[in-house]
């Protein structure tokens, strides 16, 4: 067996090889002039004196028209060198007349789903099984693009506020929220967990930078599998210290939604084109109601008896419309979350009278379009004050101690929240279901590819 | 119990505390002004008339100074108050004349090791034991610094070349490597591994993106403990589709490499000042021999009988000395691994009558300053050659047909490599012992804080 194809010097027309590779993107720029394309036999049509193949390379397609070629099967990867034409009906607006077409890597199967004809939800379970090819896909391609240039936003944003990356341990001793729906881990004989969060971790950080943040995978062991979940996702996780109180969180993140939606804007417009999406506008500042007052309107509105302590997914849909509908922005916050729908470090609230709130506390959600997609909030910085909401919510102290620790130390106030990648790229971009946001996802019975 | 601290303007003076926050190290600005600074209380002395406080915040540290003070402990949280005046003994040539002091959140302990004095290797399991406080010392700070800025380079760098930010399972049913050093996760019942590298994974994506990049924790369940390994590390991964050969891998490294030191330069100097370290030059073009010639130039040169087919640790440091005497550079590659020393999936190289080698690929190694800090190289993409290379390994095909499966389908020639960012840090930073270089490490025998 030979390698030709990673010398390309070896092949014929050696001179024409010398010309620098042009992407597809960019054949405007060069029409009537002769380029070198590489990418992969997207589609491939062949009507005996005539070939037509669609070049995908990564940043788009271009029909390439030749005569006398031999097709190799569909993904493929090829290398093209011909002229550029104008053609109107043709992806992009030009065509490329083959004058030399090379295998570069021949597929020695054809791909068990037809990667130009795939849509979202056709066999969700077969597209995941393929998902090493179908993950090709444009469409798929274009959710992980934007997720990237999401993640990219985000994290520029925050290091122009002077918060540094951390990288912090997944592999822990016991949970941050109790001991619920982590996965169990042989580590050297011990016992250990994966991570649910890096919320300890983050907290622990802002005793040394002050203003941290982490893109890390989080791990969640939940037996259920519904379209909003994952079990392995990542978390774009924010802390910040010396803050006054949550109002500081919430703009903060306001402030990185609007960093993230303009950097989507200049950099995947074309991705939310090709998904029949739109980048939201966010407010400058987005409207806030507290939870209490957030289920009285859901109810007196559109006559929905919310459930449980929290909002249920429905009455997260309608409070999403209507701020839709009155006050035309896709985002609201949450406030004021009561103290049994948070867990023990979530910072009370004050009473009117100055006194500490036994019920209400500074944790807040982001409803984005009728989810979910974030929660925050001030957390206990005073040690006495975290021994006395552990005593509160009944747990054992000693078993929280790595926990409580450095809370000894002159933690300042702080707080901070945490954005799911994946459940916000599929809301933005209007993915029904979490896992295609998400190259090779992991729920309660994937674990391949 | 209240909280005052988080609301600053209960506090006396509120029109002083409408000040915005001052940072330390922006003090030169204010000469001879009243600022408004928050941090931590870093060292302390009482005289009786008078009270010295430095305070550390994310920025440096500054003296202040002040009478009546009730000094909280150290690492308590503190705003002050006061006027900027020129000292040249002070640490930054700045002290501030306290007007106003108050303890934002006291500290509750003295904390278990003094942190203005700690030390790189004083008793390093309990300073790993306290990790939650001590992990505020300026050194171990800065390293974590040096490594936010090391990753951001590395990637800023990517995104300009046009690589893709990938996130890819750290739960895996198989090693990409094979079995060994895997630790288990019971994933719902199903044994499940934690991911030693995303090398597949990266593989794969380059069939969606052509450049790929990760940073991401890897897992290796070594259990040996060294000062160059660590169980838990952040590891950045890149893999680049469409290349020649191994040389385009090696050549996107160096650019890399001169791009993370340039930002380090502009933004990481203080820490390399503060540590005593020099932030190195990257040639344009690092130095490269093969590693049979490797191994004879340190056995000739130093009378170092190198065992393996490796380099040994002490050859990896003979052969840095001679790259650092001969041609001052800190940066060597060593190219041409024989296939004994390397993965089933390493690209052979070509003999030079063109065809196969049966016994040198193209994977290399970088050395810096005298340790592997890389291994990268060509991978194959040949479906044909990889199952001759499986059945050449006396691997098995069907355990291996997770990894195969996408090589059917037209994979373009690609390479890639890999840093481990806290060996790279620890290594610039002259720390003797990796684990300092991770906010939280996870050896053989430490699973917390």
């Amino acid at each position: 067996m030979t390698t030709p194809a990673s010398t390309p010097s070896q092949a014929s027309g050696a001179s024409v090889h010398s010309l620098p590779r042009t992407l597809t993107r960019d054949l405007a720029a060069h029409d009537g002039q002769t380029v070198r394309l590489q990418g992969f036999v997207h589609a491939r049509r062949d009507l005996g004196g005539v070939q037509f193949v669609v070049l995908r390379d990564v940043s788009g397609l271009t029909q390439c028209v030749g005569s006398g070629l031999h097709l190799p099967l569909a993904e493929s990867s090829v290398e093209v060198v011909g002229t550029v034409k104008a053609h109107p009906k043709a992806p992009g607006g030009f065509e490329v007349q083959v004058k030399d077409f090379r295998v570069i890597s021949a597929a020695v199967e054809a791909p068990p789903v037809e990667i130009p004809k795939m849509e979202w939800n056709v066999n969700p379970e077969t597209m995941l099984d393929y998902r090493v090819v179908t993950v090709r896909g444009l469409k798929e391609r274009a959710a992980l693009r934007v997720q990237a240039e999401l993640v990219a936003g985000f994290r520029d944003h925050l290091i122009t506020e002077g918060f540094t990356e951390i990288s912090t341990p997944k592999i822990v001793s016991a949970g941050a929220e109790g001991g619920a729906n982590l996965f169990p881990i042989d580590y050297f004989g011990h016992p250990a967990f994966l991570a649910q969060s890096p919320q300890l971790y983050k907290q622990i950080m802002v005793g040394v930078f002050e203003r941290v943040f982490e893109v890390a995978a989080v791990y969640r062991a939940e037996e259920h599998a519904t379209s909003r979940h994952l079990n392995e996702y990542l978390s774009l996780d924010v802390e910040m210290g010396f803050i006054t109180d949550e109002e500081d969180v919430m703009a903060l993140q306001n402030r990185v939604l609007v960093a993230i939606m303009a950097r989507l804007k200049e950099r995947a417009q074309a991705e939310f084109t090709l998904l029949g999406a739109t980048i939201p506008e966010v407010p400058a500042h987005i409207p806030r109601i507290p939870l209490l007052d957030a289920r009285a309107l859901v109810t007196e509105k559109y006559g929905h008896q919310v459930g449980g302590k929290d909002l249920d997914p429905e009455a997260e849909r309608l409070l999403s419309q209507h701020y839709a509908e009155t006050e035309g922005s896709d985002f609201v916050f949450v406030t004021k979350y009561p103290r049994a729908a948070r867990p023990f470090y979530a910072h009370p609230d004050a009473n009117p009278d100055g006194t500490q709130s036994s019920e209400i506390t500074r944790g807040y959600d982001l409803l984005f379009r009728g989810i979910e997609i974030t929660s925050g909030g001030q957390r206990i910085h005073d040690y006495g004050m975290l021994m006395d909401s552990i005593a509160a919510y009944k747990l054992n102290p000693t078993s929280l101690e790595g926990y409580t620790e450095v809370f000894k130390y002159g933690m300042p106030p702080h707080g901070g929240f945490a954005i799911g990648a994946e459940r916000l790229t599929a809301k933005l971009l209007g993915i029904s279901n979490v896992r295609y946001a998400r190259a090779f996802p992991r729920d309660r019975h994937r674990l391949t590819p």
